[in-house]
């Protein structure tokens, strides 16, 4: 078959031996594969995932070294299984998959792993166990969405965001865009969106973000920060308090809950996604947002990263790191993508063959003009 | 009245005029007042903390340049009130305090600010609708707990430590010491306490750990890694998922925590109480603390500290910094206390006058001797 193989950062289009499905495993003709941030950064920083994975007792990530079959966002449709494996969906089903590969007992991040080639092909491999049928009536694209969906389906669960919660998503990358479209589909009315760039800002509105900022001219933080509903200075909460004890008929004790509803404030701060994941990042948000915010950092900043501790206590700040998603996660987004609570569709900015995915790796750099990129081997 | 004054990181003890309550304020006569680690720091390092204030708002933290009475964890009894103030205890009757001080509308941190002075002297002032009356039958001593025991339990609550949960604190000085009282009090039945001085794991065994580390020999994390509860490697959870989904009669779709329970897993990873507070501390943490530890912060660490993002994200790492405690918080220590629900007591390894507050400032820093020192003003 044919496939797009990265070696030292380099993608070309090879000839490589048809995968055979083992025993445990399903064969997929891939419809759509999309192309992750994750892709882009694997390229070029491999390596360095593949240490901390090293570190975290997995051997087997990509390195630039390898010769490596990427994507783990796909769609496709069951071509055979393996050996003594159960036939979950009859031949010709289409079905998204969890990127695990149980192979030899042991599992592969497939599409970041040699051991585990990724969709960017005509033909992929999965656990059925791990798949979901797609129904009839969702449109091929759409289910290609799933996994970056989940993605951002866990960070918003992970973030425990009530519908009466502000939210504010820090960069506005594809998967900040899955997050501002999973918090409106759960219901959260209000949703901040700040990006520099005027395309990504006119998709965070398309996905449903209530305000939308540039940075440049305006601050995230300072939109609520005016509506005197969440403070950046702890003192002004504790001043709040007293004055609203005062005020009131002086019982021995009152319970904080009420001190903090008799000041006018909510009991925590906003949820905070940061979808960047650059070096600074973390301590800008710290410095910056609210007392109390609950801050899900679903941007993988790579390597050292610097951040005052004494501030995050000072303002008593939570920081949820997140990473993929559960089964349940995955099915969930699903069912919401053919129940069309969640539309994400037009993230897709592109659609190209297997030749044009060199290219696309150039593309995306420009925000102005792609968010993803899917890929449709038959083309 | 005599008062310890802190000065230039220098402690003296002078004569000083005697507080007036002013409208909202009581006054009490000092019982005893408890030596903090925030004070043997803020000493010498309260310009650093003062700028973080002054970022967050609040001007009046204390400096290097002011003359301030420290001293926030006090007992006292009442002896006089502010023109137009409700008198909700009577003259004589032991309380002890919020050390937050409600002065011209504004509010000011006592015994850290020279707005309001604190506990380190004869006489200090506090608001009335911040005390809570301590009961009869308990005794002076333990009172004086009540606000290292509050930080300790708001800790413990902000961690949603559950009985079952594996708690693992990492430093054993009073604070860390009053976290494992508070955890046991609570009846978490697994609390692994780590320290590298002797004499703090023998104050750790008698608040109650159950395991007690020294790291010099042992690693806190190994004990629990070795139970298989819990994992470093998020890779063993995803196997061991995989192989439990396949013992399993293959249905579409499993629920994740069901895959967790069936690979023999809890579903997060231990709650960690980081009460070191020196840098570089949350990094070790990160890079050792099994798979979605949620992981409060406890110990102040000034200044920067650098940390990987990736490996925390790549953990699902939870760290919740936390700061102080609410009323209700304050209030619940002070009722535990008087239930015998929680005894802190042997913290405390020596009693001084204020003529001794100098010398046991030095003492404190040897933590094979003291844990806790309180003031007695008339001693």
């Amino acid at each position: 078959m044919r496939a797009v193989i990265c070696h030292q950062a380099v993608l070309t289009v090879e000839d490589v031996p048809d995968p055979i499905p083992h025993q445990g495993q399903v064969l997929l003709e891939v419809a759509r594969c999309g192309i992750c941030g994750s892709d882009l950064h694997a390229r070029v920083h491999c390596d360095e995932t593949a240490a901390d994975a090293a570190e975290l007792g997995y051997q087997h990530f990509m390195r630039s070294t390898d010769r490596v079959v990427m994507g783990h966002e796909f769609v496709g449709t069951v071509a055979d299984y393996g050996p003594r494996t159960r036939k979950l969906f009859p031949i010709g089903a289409r079905v998204v998959a969890l990127p695990i590969l149980s192979s030899n007992g042991a599992a592969h991040l497939t599409g970041l792993s040699p051991l585990a080639p990724g969709g960017y092909a005509e033909q992929v491999l999965a656990v059925p166990s791990m798949a979901i049928r797609v129904p009839d009536d969702v449109d091929t694209e759409a289910a290609a969405l799933t996994e970056p969906l989940a993605v951002a389906l866990h960070a918003v669960r992970r973030g425990d965001v009530g519908a009466r919660d502000t939210a504010v998503v820090i960069g506005c990358g594809p998967i900040g865009l899955a997050v501002i479209a999973m918090l409106k589909a759960i219901g959260v009315r209000h949703v901040i969106a700040s990006d520099f760039s005027a395309g990504r800002r006119q998709l965070a509105e398309t996905m449903g973000a209530d305000i939308v900022v540039n940075p440049a001219d305006d601050s995230p933080w300072s939109s609520f920060a005016d509506s005197k509903r969440y403070s950046t200075e702890p003192v002004k909460l504790i001043e709040a308090g007293i004055k609203a004890m005062n005020r009131m008929r002086a019982v021995p004790f009152l319970p904080w809950a009420q001190i903090v509803r008799a000041a006018g404030k909510a009991g925590g701060g906003p949820v905070v996604f940061e979808c960047v994941g650059v070096p600074g990042m973390i301590e800008h948000v710290i410095s910056h947002a609210p007392v109390r915010s609950r801050v899900v950092v679903v941007g993988v900043c790579m390597g050292g990263d610097a951040l005052r501790p004494s501030m995050a206590i000072n303002k008593e700040i939570d920081l949820r790191f997140v990473l993929g998603y559960d089964p349940s996660e995955f099915r969930q987004t699903l069912k919401w993508i053919g129940s069309g609570k969640v539309n994400a569709k037009p993230l897709v900015t592109g659609t190209v063959g297997l030749d044009g995915v060199p290219a696309a790796f150039e593309d995306l750099g420009d925000p102005e003009r792609h968010a993803k990129i899917l890929i449709d081997p038959r083309r």
